[in-house]
């Protein structure tokens, strides 16, 4: 029995807050127990410079923790006057996530800016970021496409995301932060609505691990990334999107 | 009549939601209209380098806008590695007025951080981060004194901000951005329960502004704040401070 | 009495030396008492960015202190490769002050760089920079006039600045440093020609100000800008300008 | 077959040159085919900060490509003043790799410094930091051990690292650039002398990938360390390393 | 003849007016021709981390342009985040030659910092530089001196400095902007009192040069600094420096 | 006697790797006793804005230590944000160095970059980093040539350099850290292969210097860089381009 009252293969409650906020194209709080992230979705009429001409789009992702969301504030990097490792790490793992569920060449000659800002930290605020931001971007998507500017869905499939980890010797789903701190080996894992990975990222934090474990770890992941899927998709209907985005999965 | 069919001297609508978060000591949610800002306030157990030693506090604020908070999206000021003239202008406004309102002596040899990030932008976000951050901050205080660690409550009065400015000739309360960003003249004022100046910002914004203009804009001004002070008030109550702080403000 | 003699109703010599410097457009070195200042517009012959292609031009100024102006030395910011807060306001402040009195349109397609430059700091320094900027501005635009690139004179007024504070208790005006630095009440003041605010800025420091003082400081600034605007007008006729320069402010 | 003549699950030669330069501690030329990383360890009779006082030792690293090692030019980390993203992962990839393998207890309050800095980069570059490292590791341990400033070994195993990844649907060990950049899958895998994972990164980069081809792919990427490993420890032994460190890797 | 009409050995008017800002322990402005540089001496009671507790003092030199200072004007270094490489190699050519004339363990645990501001640049502002600041360290340490701080007189000779080159083939001395920019060889001299060479820094400009050349403009130089040698002696005598400097070089 | 056995006038031995990394267009691993500096040339197929258009070429050069290449190590530039004062000198020197020799106009419009990265340390880096770097761009040159994208080479004439100085009084021949770190006078020479002087960089470290002393070392030193010569005209030849090379050099 976890401190928290779960099973080892629960994850916490999910919530998404579907346009928490109004002035960007789609946004979505997203709520995994105590950790809570603002997802939110920007369009620009321009790709990166290296991309310009090729007709495709761009998906990119920008991370950030207010400096209150952890228990102890931590300075702004904005005051540091540069982005730590970590956050760097987080944003590329949250681009690529995202950008592996979408058709660039579908998506046209656009940038979407996806923002995930931690408002409140109690572990896997990378994993909540990814599971809320691609609401915020099949939102967006839908919007983009009702409004008459895409002609297919860019979407091929959903993604979402979810950490476990081996504490006391025991593999679990889904650490908040007391069991992330005192974990001997923690993983990321993101998977797409089809259950293929889309990352892994294990590491032996003070521990190592052994073939066999790499596999229960990877198996309970993914059973909890379909529960979060199932969750993803609800909150997608009732913004009147699920149709659609269901039938687009279901050619992948 | 106004746009958003308010009278001319009536600001919007300020509504407090005492400890959105839980992690800092305290925490409100302030949204005046549209505009919202997550005001924190965390401790530290010392000092700046300069202050060491003379068994005073420090209060200080930091003022950032989430990317997708505007209509079109702002870079990260993290990712460009400084912070704007604006950003600065603004965390050194709020840190002034709440210290206007500190005893730091009486807060004995701490800081207290105070953070106000912008959810959602729609003008007044300044003022509405000097409104929320003081409730949150007599929270803070009111939470040091109640675990024993303060002998006497270190505000001394509460304080308020708010816009003000000419608008097709009209002094108006409280600028929206529609307003705001094509108002001939822009004023911030901060002021105390007692009805105190602690600031007062005037810009002619391609336009100039009289004497008997800046007296009609001030007095608009204070009422706005009066009205204001009493919904601090009565969050303050309702999470059980209203007593203690009408009474330390009482001796002002 | 003030310590160095003057009248609480009196601003310390003002003096204004044009062409110190042959480099640039214009240049004045302008001293306030001990304070002194070097002012230069610098001619470019393109705008920013975001304002091709309108026809219009650009007034933008920067502003430093030598490492050695002030009593004890301060770090020179370039060394600390980044600006501080109070410089970016003070730079803003000076832009904004003369972009009021200066009919954008009217210049074309052009910027003038204004630099402001702090050789000897004793209190006063944003609003010697002002007042010294006008003086130099002015004298730019009648060359590039004279030279017959200006249908006509962008200068729609003059304008200058001066500090009032609470010191003591006592409304006085432009304060040294030495009140400065233990005044309860600090307050900038920009104004035009015609007796007009550009910019009203009062801060408590360690007070408040009822809105009797703020009319009794703002009432003090006027007149002193008003003599300010005097020595300003003697300069530009002896540098050969005087009558242009009072024909255009004439239409205001 | 692949174009280099290997087999799939092949790796490149690796090569070592031990004491490659003379002025740190220990240095290594890594070459694994094209690829050559130049790995140093310095000493440093310190801790960090938060560590000081614990009696604990660190090892940390820090990753760089010399301009020209790449194919096309990249510019200098130093000259555009940041580190990448990319940099900052693998130097923290690399240290976390390193420590897996330290009792820190045993290192006793000092640092190891650890620089990995690509000379010729054809693809595997952080992963023949890691081998290439942990040779100049084990150097630097027994020679601080040697001079009898150590009570024992603080290395626990060895460790090194390789690259698998999905190239036209095979999965193929130890990518060169020219297969890694168009793999649909890319993974590194760090994993100890005893067989056990450190760290597991796949990435699809523009595919996904199923549970049957992670284990197809950790499978080739355990044979291929071990592989690795014995070369490292030939390297070891030649320096007159070898008994020393498969006696304490013994213990494990 | 030179378009300015001096003889090529001749250099520019040398002018240096003492005390002309009150703020720093010893300021000089330094005018050679219309090159115009501000230089302060300030003074610090500790010196840099790796000299303390030696019981040795410091002597630092900053370098900096205004930005009207040039021709066309150039970018600050404080808004660009960084300063230039000349910048750099300017204000450690200013610091050593300051150094080579200071005996620091007589200076005592204090830094003295030298600042050479250029208010209008017209070609040698590093050699103005260095002139100018000699006097304002003699003055200064004369003052430490005077108010018994100071043992003995740490100054062990004076300094100056001279640009020297070769335009259309001949050799001149003391280059303004217009010889300057198109000479085929740069040389500045830094040269003691006692005619002896501190810095030679020489560099063909799109040309080289030959060891006679070399020796031409070397001699050049060294009686161009005996005359500017005379003008510093009666600039510090006139301050009532003259009598202890030359006798403490006496003994050099 | 030096401690390494040389005459006074005798340099380290120089060992010239043609081709020690395949990426670049050239690459020269050059060792001048134990400084071992790795020298590449990347071509670019344009040229700096302020070149455009002109139908000009352009050499630029930079210069960096890995960390560990000092006998303590030292931070790494990228780490730190910015490059040292001393970095920018020195590339800002190889630079001007190996422009001298070329004719930029017969280079056409492309740009040369030159990286010169010391993996060890022992004095005499900036020197090691010109005689390497004029190898590998002679090779780049004359690949350029071979394969039909130069009218003529660029090269008029081969450079090198070396350092001298005042060791105990003694004139020194290309100073080992040992040697340098003691020296009274430090001096750095660049000379062309016809014995014309393209830099002279002369120090009194902690000393001064007479022009006796000037002249004996220079000669010194334009003996050196003679013997220097033979050396890198050997490697080009060996490389095959000794001939054209020598041929355009005749012409100089």
């Amino acid at each position: 029995m976890r401190k928290d009252g779960r099973a080892l293969d629960e994850h916490r409650p999910l919530e998404l807050i579907v346009d928490y906020t109004d002035n960007p194209l789609a946004s979505v709080l997203c709520s995994l127990g105590r950790t809570r992230v603002l997802c939110t979705v920007s369009e620009e009429q321009r790709v990166p410079r290296w991309l310009r001409g090729r007709g495709e789009g761009w998906v990119t992702a920008e991370y950030s923790m207010l400096p209150a969301a952890t228990d102890t504030r931590n300075n702004r990097e904005a005051a540091r006057g540069k982005l730590s490792g970590r956050t760097m790490e987080i944003q590329r793992l949250i681009g690529r996530s995202l950008r592996a569920v979408v058709d660039l060449q579908a998506l046209g000659e656009r940038s979407l800016w996806v923002d995930c800002d931690v408002l409140q930290a109690d572990g896997g605020t990378r994993t909540a970021s990814v599971t809320g931001a691609y609401v915020a971007l099949a939102l967006a998507c839908g919007r983009i496409h009702a409004r008459g500017d895409l002609e297919r869905n860019p979407l091929r499939d959903s993604v979402a995301a979810i950490s476990v980890g081996l504490v006391d010797g025991e593999v679990c789903l889904d650490l908040p932060y007391e069991e992330d701190s005192r974990a001997e080996v923690d993983m990321n894992v993101v998977a797409t609505g089809a259950g293929r990975f889309v990352e892994v990222q294990g590491t032996g934090e003070g521990g190592t691990f052994s073939k066999e474990q790499l596999s229960e770890l990877t198996s309970m992941a993914l059973a909890g990334i379909e529960s979060l899927g199932r969750i993803q998709g609800k909150a997608l209907a009732a913004a009147g999107l699920g149709e659609a985005s269901s039938d687009s999965a279901a050619g992948v």
